[in-house]
């Protein structure tokens, strides 16, 4: 049996650190509890970054962008040459992503997994092309092994430049027209759920046009259904979607936090953690979207998102809008005073 | 009859540039809608700041502490010294509330209303001390009325300093031990319900504190009971509550979004708000705290919070978490390409 660079074992989070930092939020200045769920996510970052001065400050934000053969099927409202025309918007600045970016002074880079058309060169966008689109899934499995490790490679390559530039969050993000196809026939796969329990909207569906979306994955899942990851993965995935799930992998091997964005982030996420359950502890949940499938996946995942704010927009930009929670609960663990410290008496 | 400073009606945020600001999210490269909230965020910020480019880039937060007669009923599990002790330690930047505000380059500053004992001079806190403390609201109204125009204009006077400043968003926190007992005084008196409803354990009173803290309120009701804003705040008050809807009242007539943090500021805004009607739409609420009576006070307003992280720490701290949210809103709204710039297919 052939050895992945996936197979190896993730280590926990550093256990002795993260009860170091349980007491320290005991000793910090407020009522026990007070800062909610921010003292939970001050002490899993302690762990994680092994301090008890956790810090969020260089942000590493991925985009993942790929086409999706599926679309020939009708089952997304916006033509197939957006993907690559967003691509562009990415890189002149103009995105939601980009703007979020550039807000929180975070560094933002493109990875091309499979426009349909190759791209001429653009600043921050990377060519990692592993095909020309995947294929229509409901006619054959979306990639071939090889590609799907190619895309897995190019998350893993990610999450590698990230860290080695120092970042202490990793955000994944995706772009690819049709792809909430894609990752539902993903998650219905792993999870053993019928289509119709998690189609909804994408970009912006009618109800005959969600019947229709569940149709052509009931049909794919038909041909392809399986609960094994990395098989799902190659059959009924994006290019995009493997690479997030490489990229979160890489991310849990290198220590480094990852921030889940929306549905199909969630997606990677839910095929990433099956393939290895010690990811889970790596990955904090940013928001609960709008698309009606993603609740479940959370819950599948035993996940509880920072944010609900009916956001549906994908680009990792849910997780861009979540990144200062995280940044507030490392400051708070890392720089608030003790009670000792500051002098004040305790209940 | 006498004509107050907050008697001056409010006027609307600028409903020609709100229009402007609807078109322009409609034309910005995403799916209509898929922002979720932060699109109508944007379009609030727009019509307030009267730009389609509103920013949150210089936040201002004025924490009014005071101290309140009626914890000799034994209504807190802190003693009361630790009013003044927390002052000294958001002077020293070991609270809360100063690690967010340097972690967002926020301006803070502390309005002393009133602690039992005189404070010493203090880097960043302002003297403005309407009395030692508030009398017992269970024996005697909390304050008189000339300590009520006191403690108002206390308020007034922190958002037009926030305004010179150049504040575009303007963050009210308090600091008050034995101040959810007067919050949920004053709250009941102005929604006609009794103690029961709204008493909770503050800073971690257990159940049998709760019910005492109940029937306190409940003999301060029986005594005190007025739907009258200003009534309620002058019997039921702390100093600091008055304040807080001075300051939210001031925000209106000024023009400046504020943003209310947690139970404390929402009962001020309730009171405010009931005074003013027309400063509602001025009014941003950050978070649904685990105090339990929040959500019934942020339903009486028809608020819908950005947060729900379980925080219940006060000081503006939900306020403070929550800043970026409205930052990301700003940006999106202010930065984000349309379609035509961009150069990408509608659906």
């Amino acid at each position: 049996m052939s050895h992945h660079w996936y197979d190896a074992p993730i280590a926990a989070p550093d256990a002795a650190v993260r009860a170091a930092a349980c007491d320290r939020q005991a000793q910090l200045t407020k009522p026990p509890g007070s800062l909610g769920r921010l003292e939970e996510l001050g002490i899993a970052l302690a762990a994680m970054q092994g301090t008890q001065q956790p810090r969020v400050d260089k942000v590493w934000i991925t985009v993942f962008a790929g086409d999706h053969g599926v679309v020939a099927e009708g089952v997304s409202a916006f033509p197939q040459v957006v993907t690559a025309e967003m691509v562009r918007n990415f890189a002149r600045g103009g995105a939601a992503i980009s703007v979020l970016a550039r807000t929180w002074d975070a560094r933002l880079e493109v990875v091309n997994v499979g426009t349909v058309q190759p791209l001429e060169e653009l600043p921050g966008v990377l060519d990692a092309r592993v095909g020309p689109g995947s294929a229509n899934f409901v006619r054959e499995p979306a990639m071939t092994g090889d590609q799907l490790h190619e895309a897995l490679m190019a998350g893993h390559d990610a999450a590698e430049r990230a860290a080695i530039n120092g970042a202490r969050l990793f955000v994944g993000g995706e772009m690819g027209i049709g792809n909430t196809t894609s990752a539902t026939a993903i998650a219905c796969s792993l999870l053993g759920l019928p289509a119709a329990q998690l189609a909804g909207p994408g970009t912006g569906l009618d109800p005959a046009g969600i019947s229709h979306k569940a149709l052509v994955i009931e049909r794919a899942l038909a041909r392809h259904r399986s609960d094994q990851p990395l098989a799902a993965l190659q059959r009924l995935g994006g290019f995009e979607i493997a690479a997030l799930a490489g990229a979160y992998l890489r991310c849990g091997q290198l220590g480094l936090p990852a921030l889940v964005d929306g549905f199909i982030t969630t997606a990677a996420a839910l095929a990433a953690v099956r393939l290895r359950p010690d990811l889970a502890p790596w990955l904090f949940y940013a928001h609960c979207s709008a698309e009606p499938g993603h609740r479940r996946l959370l819950d599948a995942l035993d996940a509880k998102p920072l944010l609900e704010l009916g956001m549906r927009l994908g680009e990792g930009s849910g997780a861009a809008v979540a990144v200062p929670i995280l940044r507030a609960a490392a400051a708070l663990h890392a720089g608030m005073a003790t009670f000792a410290e500051a002098g004040v008496s305790q209940a």
